[in-house]
């Protein structure tokens, strides 16, 4: 344990157990909590809730809630609140196996909105009123102020709004922390905006600490627990091809006079992948780069160590133990370089386009014509959802989208003839990479976007019968702009559903 | 004629025929013209290329060009150009009869992007260099500055990049106009943009006129000609309900404090039924209202004259003859409370995040769970294209999308199972509007989202169909969070290409 990390002895008063605070929680009423990419949430006081529903459903009475966070949480809020059937409604992200089960049943309502819409929304009056805030911290100060921890995500928003509020300290966060954070106050509701004074990732434009009202905060709880923290794959061959192809891209357009030599602020989507083209940007001698981005996960953190990357903006962390254990050993060398954000910060459109960001962003599927599908299999079943994606694509500099070309043992292709479902239209899509090659998309009509992605990122298994339905729509396609056979456009789903492989 | 209207001695001098400045230009290059909606464009030159390019195919030999604009322009420029196929290129936006048949023929190439990216992605070289600008003005100041016309859209762009450049001086255009324009010079390519000064539709940020290097002018050209002025439709029962429906709505929200009472900047796409729209509001009581929009026709003018509308910020005009003559009459009046912008900032995602406008746009058809098709007939055929709705939809306070609940004398649903093209997605809409009603589909998971509009949108004629769709796809989809049957979500369009109706 570490020192005493409640320095107003107004809120050490209001100290209770995870059971007690819950027990503040009613049926029905609408939670805020932390937590973005499996860091910052709320530890104990989602699994004591879950224990009261669990026992509310047990002695036949109602109990469930709606539940905002940031983006995704971990097993211990997301995973037990499902399994005990204690969520009614689920926003703005999530990806957790049993939410997501539930979701996909039809048991669980699901709303997934653009991160960067999610605070203002909130504040618009669209989702009603706030009921209770649950918001990890590593801190309090003696003002009552709270020092983030690993996320910033929503929490200056649920705060602000919600009528009452509980709060975890967490004191496995690194108390070094403090000081990383910087939470910008100067939104507001039209028509009374301001232009964001933030002109690179490097600014600091708020406070290191989120404003509470004491008398709002019903229940304090002490925690010591770690983050989600889950290890990454191993680099594989397919993931170096991707990287090995976008990182080419990039050299070529720096050479071309379109890119610094600096690149500009780069965001990178979570996962395997992106992981893997951070590990290949550190080897390719780029230098002094920044990055204007929601996560850090551990290729990033390579990078800063390493010099590669000058400074890094984000909203939260995806850290596997080994980075984490780096990342906290090393904290007064990454609080120098690392900025944590506000998500409407760290994702608004204004900054974004501002700023030119590299869109590096995962899919499930892209058509040929360069709409892409984040969040739908076979076109009904919700993986995710889009978080942020959308925030960065659109505003972007370059919108970057990366996949494997095919998925489930080849049975499936991530290029098809018409996406099940659109998360990224045509208007937002410059440059798609597979493992086999990158689809430069920038500047075309849709018939040569398909000829890039046939050309470049289909797998050779599926490319003939790619080519094929593009030939035969290229000729008799009610409009020739975006040839299209509607009675064969979904087929491949379907039959994959009805067979298990796309492969005709 | 008006008194001289070229003060530039230097300019004067090269004055030219249209038929001389049309010599100028060269088979293959990429040529960027002014005009928006069929305001602002150039009148001679055009047509005298056109003239030319059909001598050339007489002759044998091959002339066509690459063509960039603000938006839409009128039969003297997309019509006539594409008359005499010689067009190879078009973008990013264009209403054209003849073009959109060639387009559709698979004969033109067509780039349907959103009018926010135009500008920036020209100049992030995503297209290559600018051979010829041909830009219509309304005057030409003594230091050589350019007065603009009826529309900015991309000129300050295409006077910037273009390596020769080919000036209309049309004195038809009222000279009044002068102090109207509002052109922005603080652009920048990442990463040294700076935020965009502009807290309200009123602000004044730039310039009156363009600037433009003498020794890029290659031609002068004077013409004397009105702009396209199309004149509305009568406001019919159908558009009367629409607009009905979404006044209420507006008033609702007052009340509801979500509002305040002189609303938001209003952004209004172009057409009967926003004009409709716009009646309805001048009507409503409303005061003091502000528009932050592309365009300026009929319904806004009238706001204005009645004292309704406070300012209007614009960066093109869609006027009937009419409404034309009222606002020549008037124009010093108008001079006061019109703003034209180049459409890169009256586009801007930043300021129209910022503003937080109503963004109110026409669409082609949406489906159950809100994805909204703005561009496609029956998924190939492309009609107009997105224009600037997505940058309005995208980062608005609500995001609006109205339209008859059929088309085609009932053969056509505007509401089906699945769209057949996606141009805004799900997470972009918070509103959509038919004569039957209103959805709100804010705060709500998809399957509420398709009840919504099953409820109110509809068609009585489709409303058993559609309800038997989404009924089955509730039950047997392979996920329920987005149920959709695959082999019948598109089978609605196919049976209209089929049978000549969407009726089963």
């Amino acid at each position: 344990m570490s020192s005493e990390r409640i320095l107003s002895s107004l809120l050490r008063d209001r100290v209770v157990s995870a059971e007690a605070a819950a027990a503040l929680i009613q049926p029905g009423e609408t939670v805020a909590m932390s937590g973005f990419t499996g860091s910052g949430y709320p530890k104990a006081v989602p699994l004591a809730l879950a224990r009261r529903i669990d026992d509310a459903h047990v002695a036949g009475e109602a109990f469930r809630i709606r539940l905002m966070t940031g983006a995704s949480t971990a097993p211990e809020l997301d995973g037990a609140l499902a399994q005990a059937d204690g969520i009614a409604l689920r926003m703005p992200f999530q990806t957790d196996p049993d939410a997501r089960q539930r979701i996909n049943a039809g048991t669980l309502d699901y709303i997934d909105i653009h991160l960067s819409h999610v605070a203002q929304h909130v504040w618009f009056g669209f989702y009603g009123e706030i009921d209770t805030a649950v918001i990890e911290v590593s801190g309090i100060r003696e003002d009552g102020s709270l020092i983030p921890s690993t996320s910033v995500g929503n929490n200056k928003t649920w705060l602000d709004l919600a009528k009452k509020v509980i709060i975890e300290v967490n004191d496995w966060q690194p108390d070094g922390i403090d000081g990383m954070h910087d939470v910008y106050y100067g939104t507001a509701l039209p028509p009374h905006r301001k232009p964001i004074p933030l002109v690179q990732a490097d600014d600091r434009i708020g406070e290191t600490s989120l404003r509470c009202d004491p008398d709002k905060v019903v229940a304090v709880v002490r925690t010591h627990g770690p983050d989600r923290n889950s290890p990454f794959a191993a680099v594989d061959d397919t993931s170096k091809r991707i990287a090995g192809h976008l990182i080419e891209f990039l050299k070529h357009e720096v050479r071309m006079g379109r890119l610094p030599e600096n690149l500009l602020p780069l965001q990178s989507g979570v996962g395997n992948i992106p992981n893997a083209v951070l590990a290949g940007l550190a080897e390719s001698g780029f230098r002094d780069l920044s990055a204007f981005t929601e996560v850090i996960q551990d290729g990033m953190l390579d990078m800063l160590r390493d010099g590669v990357l000058r400074v890094a903006s984000c909203t939260g962390f995806a850290l596997s133990p080994a980075a984490n254990e780096e990342f906290k050993r090393n904290i007064a060398f990454y609080r120098e370089r690392i900025i944590m954000r506000t998500q409407e910060i760290s994702n608004h459109p204004e900054l974004v386009r501002r700023l030119g960001c590299i869109a590096m962003n995962g899919m499930i599927e892209a058509d040929l014509y360069g709409n892409v599908n984040s969040t739908h299999v076979m076109g009904s079943r919700i993986m995710n959802g889009i978080g942020g994606s959308g925030d960065f694509a659109r505003n972007s500099f370059l919108s970057i989208f990366l996949s494997p070309s095919t998925a489930k043992n080849g049975s499936i292709s991530a290029l098809v003839p018409m996406v099940s479902h659109v998360d990224h239209t045509e208007h937002d899509v410059s440059i798609i990479v597979t493992e086999h090659g990158l689809a430069d998309l920038r500047g075309l009509p849709p018939r040569h976007r398909a000829r890039q992605i046939l050309d470049h990122c289909v797998d050779p298994s599926y490319r003939a019968q790619l080519e094929d339905y593009f030939d035969r729509a290229s000729r008799v396609s009610y409009g020739k702009h975006t040839p299209h056979l509607l009675p064969e456009a979904l087929s491949w789903h379907q039959r994959w559903l009805d067979t298990g492989t796309m492969l005709g």
